[in-house]
């Protein structure tokens, strides 16, 4: 089985940790491939940036999909997810949503623990459209300076385990999300230390496309995601061109 | 890996299609365990008989549990799992909740296909205490008797897709979800020939407990999951018991 | 008038509470008789407990509800009333179904104070499973270990009533509903030293309950609160196979 | 005990309904008294004929309230009912707030059964004001014109019945509540022919109205359910002045 | 265009400050006239104030509206506004529904400041019944006695910024609405000092209100909305009655 | 004032219809502006098109807005709204957001008319995204095939108006929103042939365009539409780079 993990952004070293845990949490004979945005910001928080992530994501996919069981938004906020699920012919999820799916199998209300004050707003927008509003308990975030992205959770690991201990103290957390590709694999770390279920975002979503890939529920052929139907388009990349008229061979 | 997959009636016809499922959904080396209920009914479709179901899943769960790595509350309704989820030191899942997890990672707008008029209520009301009401586009039921209980989905199995076609025609599903134990495996009958992706209870729970199992995201220690706190017991079962006391240990 | 009020705890003491508040609370000619479970815990804070108290009190109304014109679960969280509507052939309420109709007359934001910071969680469920999650301004709960069940009233007076005051001032409370049996008769003492009304679940049960008596809305013979469909069933007792096939002989 | 009912609208034969089956509701001991608004409409179908309604509501319960032990305000719809919650130093219901109550102890969803088209959206509008939208199955009505507001449950008591059944067969009600004071009494007349149980406004309030004269949960001195604060006030009746003067005595 | 703006309230000091923003803020051509209301309360915290005031306003629109091309309401919480656009031939609006449309398009989570500790519980229903419960981030309000109505917000400047301050960071208010007749303007003043976007009702009603004159929707001729059914009527007003007619003669 | 109308899909003949509804809704004074996307799809029915039309009208806003007060995306759906909310300099809003302000002040109940089938679920979760699910009675939609893009209007001009005539009657719709910038101009031709309210897009959104203009509320400096936080970026367009940068600026 082969999975393909983008990183909507334009950063090496959180590319770097997306790999190493999907690596880890892998089933054995699973293949991981990630890549990076070749145009974007260095790390979305807002809506304006996961605008030009979602593009980005669209690219790559449309350009690689081809090779890979299952396609992986490597970015919480999940950024053109949703559109992907229309588009490509094979499984698509997101570290938000798979996130959300193994924190809902350990209980109901989940606190989630990001890196910035400013990407909150965007993230709790993300879980409301998935109709988690009601499951979360809070989200906490560093409220200081990320020196460097690739970094955060060596730099700031203290705080993020006292944010998660806040969580559950004060918002009545029963599970803690560690949100963002640059928080990857530091549920591994905490996992002991926290006194409820952690759940990372990279390894959940390398464990559910695993699963759809191998339950094989079948492709949407009608209704919302189903693909987009064919019309006029004109100016876009020959891959994107060919992912909008693959409807028209059917 | 050992799973056990309790059925919390008493029909063993349909503890061999919970196995057969099981089985066939597996990952290479998982172990599966199915137990069925020694009293109650035989088959779930009222509150009053999930209460029943309920307490017999928690007797065989008490007993056996500390042979598995998860357990699995075989019943769509999951009845007694969000209590053993607090009770037992492993992981815990249901068919309800397990294949909502699945369907969440497929589309947004879910219809369920049950077997009976009278088990919908049930079935809504399970699904809102999960917080998946906004998703939930319909539940359909056949509305014939069923004629034997593991027999069900070779009998209905016309009608049982005709729901699902109107699901998706005329309520917008965007994902199916074959609903209850009875109907362990239609999904793999059933793939090919709807227009958008069929979940399965056993075998989404079955895959999500391995998954739980593999990542480990650790047991709650406090919160509301957390084993609840010691205190007098009296006239249960010596399983039930030790249960409740295991917290006295801590 | 008769009425039976089930304990589905073990505590003879919290018995004999419900007892004194029903009797205060009757109207002139109801009888009132107090059962406790047979097995099961001191008090039910959990969900894995209150799983337990609808099966013992399942048995217990199975067993003794012919006698009696209706029925009262007597425990705030209501362990197995839904379940015993669908069943039993008279009206039932509980204290948090009850406590809720009668604080829905006085106010529209209601605060529930509790006896324990970890019965929070299920009190929170069971009040959003009857649509009232928009309605609850705040649960506040004692925080400090319980000496003996039934004297938690008179030993923890003044730290409950200073919860109600933080209830009213920061959570906006227009209506106080004391919650759990071991409060039974609570309200009455701190009727004239609140600011707001003060609810107490079993005079708010016996009430209602004399009132449904009164009133004889009908029976359900249709829908999702009518007898549970005949069907086998093994390993029961007899009350409880009965129960079951009472529907058989319509 | 003495418990006002005032009939918001000019309709005597509406009265005359009301106090029929007021009597018929109350327990011994207590006494009705029916009051008629001096001004106003003949039935309450809007929102502009509520607010008419609630005026004349306040300026009769201005008047007379000193003589009774609660007040209820007797059209569905409960013109005027919050406010004067807030005005009013006895305890006060409405028809819709309190045939909710019962309906809430005998089943989760219900459904509204009213006497035109036009008067659905008005009362949706109240019941989801209460925070029971989540509860409401349907609302289903009349559509052809009534004659006699005071005739109507006699000249369309065909059509009512089949608009409950409808709504228990088609819509899941589990409870049927019969709505408007000129239905007063129906419920009695169905009780035997529906299949779920009914519910009648009228003596919901009454009995409602008794139980909170009888516990006496006390008034609200603080919140938003406490007295208007005293200021300036110009131009109203006398008694409206007294009322809005009452605070200023405290 | 002309435009009727209606003070449901006693105090001229007020309509003042109404009228001199609202001039400030038509469009040339836009005429404006304010009257207030010659019975009621000084200004409006409570939901009996809030009938009181309705029908005020409803007597004013009842006997002036034929003049104007559109009616506002001038109260934050729009006391009798949905009445109003039932039995008026023209566009209705109001301070609070104005308000909440321009934040609307400004920000998604929305603070709203006002003038006094009781007024927020009515605001608090006022919006939630417009179905803006899910933007409002927060409600904070001056604590402090209010010596003048009409000199508010020359008074509390300071203590209504600072809360505006604490509703950006503390409630993550994207948009803050200064809500109340009796802060009428002060939006401009504070403009320049907060760090999002400030709106004011009565700027954004008469803006609204041009527009609605401007684009002429059309009128509700069906529906909720359209002018309530002919039925007979006693003890009203001249101009009430005839408002009442006026759907007789279609 | 000059306003800049985007649309963000490649139909020149669209672009057309926005142009003279545009101008024939503006203020005298008010200048006109609308640019096409130079890449993309003919038009947005479905998430994936909305990201590439997200993406272009990022593009043309970035390059274009300087010379302009406000700016518009001009397509129902509102492609990139909320982030270029938060990158421009000055007010910005989409046709449906603009049409649900219109739609707030004329009724409760909103049905939206629209050109296709499958552009419904992605009309349904922007108006959920914001806060409107509430207010939705339903969305109906043509479903024959569309010949040419820019003459929908005329092509199905009965269909449509039959479409609003049954949300009416069927759905509670209290005020109809044409959707779609292909239906640009409608609401004109239908006003005074359906029974309620009508609202334009296009006209909704010069008209609010021009208060915000004129009102001024003032640029978020906080909050989650305050600019994105500067931060490392590569591969953008040189306007979209400028517009990341400005806020390196302050």
């Amino acid at each position: 089985m082969r999975l393909l993990l983008i990183n909507p952004n334009i950063s090496d070293s959180v590319s770097d940790l997306i790999r190493a845990e999907a690596q880890r949490s892998a089933s054995p004979g699973t293949e991981i491939e990630v890549l990076t945005a070749p145009f974007g910001v260095a790390y979305i928080e807002t809506r304006f940036e996961a605008l030009l992530g979602a593009y980005a994501a669209a690219q790559l996919a449309a350009e690689h999909h081809a090779r890979f069981d299952a396609v992986v938004v490597a970015a919480f906020g999940d950024p053109g997810l949703t559109g992907l699920r229309e588009a490509l012919p094979v499984p698509v999820t997101g570290l938000t949503e798979a996130a959300l799916a193994s924190a809902h199998l350990l209980g109901n209300r989940i606190s989630v623990i990001a890196i910035s004050q400013r990407i909150q707003a965007w993230y709790r927008e993300v879980i409301t459209s998935y109709g988690f509003a009601g499951r979360l308990a809070s989200i906490r975030a560093l409220d200081r300076p990320l020196s460097a992205i690739g970094g955060v959770q060596e730099e700031h690991a203290a705080a993020l385990q006292a944010l998660a201990e806040r969580a559950v103290a004060e918002d009545g957390a029963e599970v803690i999300v560690l949100a963002g590709a640059p928080l990857a694999g530091l549920a591994r770390t905490l996992k002991g230390r926290l006194p409820v279920p952690v759940v990372d975002g990279v390894s959940s979503a390398v464990r559910h496309a695993e699963t759809l890939a191998a339950l094989q529920p079948g492709q949407a052929l009608q209704g919302s995601f189903s693909p987009p139907p064919v019309k006029p388009n004109r100016g876009l990349s020959p891959a994107l061109q060919a992912l909008l008229d693959r409807n028209a061979l059917r």
